[in-house]
């Protein structure tokens, strides 16, 4: 794919500012790429002021701003939102890929009582087993295996070799990337007897419209009731997501989280990489958890809390500060007290001596 | 499934207290459910006293006690083992399944030294290799891919898509679920001519009878000997095991604990969720493990230990209640430093002054 | 495979010191085993001198090490560097196994513009799409599935029900281990118009030769440009690398450590187990991070840091240290108040009362 800067402010939608007077922006766009590594035939962005001066010696073709920004050598691409324009611009050079192929593989195995909508692609060696039902344009990749009972919806990608056990429900939109697991059984036991005895997982996992689900998570079953991950979630690689856990919509959800049993989060939650959220607390809408921040208690609506426990952000960077002063803190505290005991001592040898 | 409180309470082997006195125990129960989410059809249970005010205003049908309970409108059932008739009770109303097919696959691809047991299940598109030997009544899921000579005991259960590799040895009654490696080549390393050169790992992976393993878990294989995990022992999800690690009997061992190399662990511990586990250190029997706890150096049987790095755990949260109030102690640190300069000054104040 | 410790002897270049005067070397030899669990059939290896006294104790009957000593009962053969001795040593007696079945499995779906080198393998339901290209030597197990256009080197081995997505390029000699995943699309969200917008991931996964990528792994494609692992580094399990990172030659990255988007990683950087790397920081080359780790702001070379948030190694010792005193400090804190209150109180009494 190649189009010039002109073609390419029609596509965005954007005003062009001509890189110099006599430039009919008929420079040709290629790729797009981040403002150090740029060339000529790169369009790069600017989501940031910050990254200005950056801009300023980069050597990229075209570049899309918010406003008009003087003293760079590039065609400028005005929008009215960097990040959209970003967006459609990847789209549209976006590596050119096969769809998947349409159909159910030969080498896929489809129980007898399997429903398909239309135009879904079923990858090979894929095991549908029987009650699954597949929405419409939904594609099941390669090597993918889906429970009895459970219901994929429209327009879903579920990418190769994730495992989906029986009786699930996944809405529409969804993606799931390769290697995750949905559906497995929690880690509830009771103990009797001697030994630890499985709690039976007669629920399910409930997952909404338009919620994504990075490679290798899981997603456990409920014991009763259900597991749900609200529409619009989002999910990083290697997240943990227990037994009843109840999430609401539109969460962003790093990397590495763990999110312990019947956990209840709440709208639009921020939990960054590797948190750590123990069972049965509630995070509420908003709030954020910053980076490796191990959560033990319920965390209000819109805080902010980081740290092991965590705490409120703030105050949780001043005892990190604080902490690190403690080598210090410790000798002046030993001089203090030296100076203490000097002062105590001429004192009582201003006194006249008791024997 | 569908059983009146009074069946039910025949199969429980309950003790029935009406839920008043004409009522005759012919209510239908339909799931088992928690307290909060229950209806009449629903069957609930109190574990723990502290829940008695919630079932008070609860609206399920019955409840599984282990003793009469005044005060509340629904049926009684009182029983020794609160817990196992609460496993009973999900069992009998689980999702009605229908089990693994019995036999070989035609899609599985079987080398023709395999021996099988009686009544195997070997779903599609599983690859054994030459030398493995699955007992009677075992159940390998779609996707699973077995090295060679490694061989799984009786009813065990090994989910879809789950990764043996050679010469391990899997006991009776174990469970595996999705996408988990059993037997992964260990990470050691020794640095010669400039390069890091991989220990070959000539050993195994053990896992004994009763062992439960979660979704997306390693298990790495011994360089010489064996990993091993004892009987009766389970794990969470994305457990990491690795290589030579000795794990008793019994243990639980939450989401994404890393169990580093050679450490032993007793029996009877537990490792809540996040926890580390340095190598070569040994954690005795009965210890426990709090969550996102870091244990750089052994633990003794029976102990309980916090934090990072882990400390026993009252001192743990001493030391974290003490952390949380340093800003504060540095700032009443600074008064009294004052108030001591200001002591001392006066008390030279007091001195005829020396030039 | 058995040898006699004279023919060890010469296989491994070593010169032997027989265990007594009257011995030739002529015992057998079946096995490498750890200086503990050893028997007469055993070689086992001194690589630190800590071990020496286990050493004399030990009832093995070979054992490599780097100079003679005295006091042992077994022969002695001495090289010159004893790891590689190891390694040699595992190599020989390692178990025996098939190697993969040369050409491609009959069940393997490989698309008609798939290119192969000589000699390769292609085990059973490995599904290669269009565009693929598998390098000599190299075996790809059952299970795998490669997207379009991805290309893997010679002398690689790709373990079971790996899956590496489109456009990615894998070097000679790499090796990754089973349900990894390479090439998934990253962690990266515009928020536009009150949802989460997924950011189009152009770029790729580039992985150098000699790499090593342990179980369960994650390496997620560039949004442009590449994410890059450099030749001879190893990975051990659940790694997660993210959008963008740059990872150079030769490092070490235990399990369970995240590396967040855009980090840049040195050559021959070590980081510990459970280590995380926050997004755009860099790590200079030959830094070492501590076991579980939290590096929030970059790292210069050779640097060694430790806690979290992570901190100059042996400042971060001292912290520790000081931290788990804090409870005493607070109650020595608490006597030196009373002390100076006490004191100033009697220099107030000392003074004529003023009403």
């Amino acid at each position: 794919m190649e189009l010039t800067v002109k073609e390419l402010s029609l596509r965005l939608k954007a005003e062009l500012i001509p890189a110099s007077a006599g430039n009919s922006g008929c420079g040709l766009i290629r790729s797009v790429g981040p403002i150090g590594a740029a060339d000529q035939t790169t369009l790069t962005f600017l989501a940031d002021d910050k990254h200005l001066a950056d801009l300023k010696s980069s050597r990229a073709g075209a570049c899309i701003v918010a406003k008009a920004v003087t003293g760079v050598a590039m065609s400028q691409l005005v929008v009215k939102n960097v990040n959209a324009a970003l967006i459609e611009s990847l789209e549209i050079f976006a590596p050119k890929l096969q769809p998947p192929a349409p159909g159910v593989h030969k080498t896929a195995v489809v129980a007898p009582k399997v429903k398909f909508g239309t135009n879904v692609s079923i990858g090979p060696f894929v095991f549908l087993e029987d009650g699954v039902e597949i929405g419409d344009n939904t594609a099941i990749a390669a090597g993918c295996k889906i429970g009895q009972n459970s219901r994929i919806g429209e327009n879903c990608r579920i990418d190769c070799n994730v495992v989906i056990y029986h009786n699930c429900t996944i809405g529409n939109s969804v993606v799931i990337q390769a290697n995750s697991t949905i559906g497995s059984t929690g880690f509830g036991y009771a103990f009797i007897d001697g030994a630890h005895r499985l709690i039976p997982h007669n629920g399910v996992v409930v997952i909404e419209d338009f919620v994504e689900i990075g490679a290798n998570c899981c997603v456990d079953r409920a014991k009763f009731g259900e597991t749900r991950i609200g529409a619009g979630t989002k999910t990083d690689n290697f997240v943990q997501i227990a037994h009843n856990v109840v999430i609401g919509k539109c969460c962003i959800i790093v990397a590495q989280v763990g999110i312990a049993g019947s956990a209840k989060i709440g709208d639009s939650v921020v939990l960054a990489g590797q948190v750590g959220v123990s069972d049965n607390i509630e995070i509420g809408d908003g709030a954020i958890v910053g980076a490796r921040g191990c959560v033990l208690k319920s965390v209000g609506p819109g805080m902010q809390v980081l740290g092991y426990p965590a705490i409120e952000f703030k105050e949780a960077l001043r005892v990190w500060a604080c902490t690190q002063r403690l080598p210090k803190l410790i000798e002046q505290f030993r001089k203090l007290s030296a100076k203490v005991d000097k002062l105590e001592a001429s004192k009582d040898n201003s006194k006249p001596d008791v024997d």
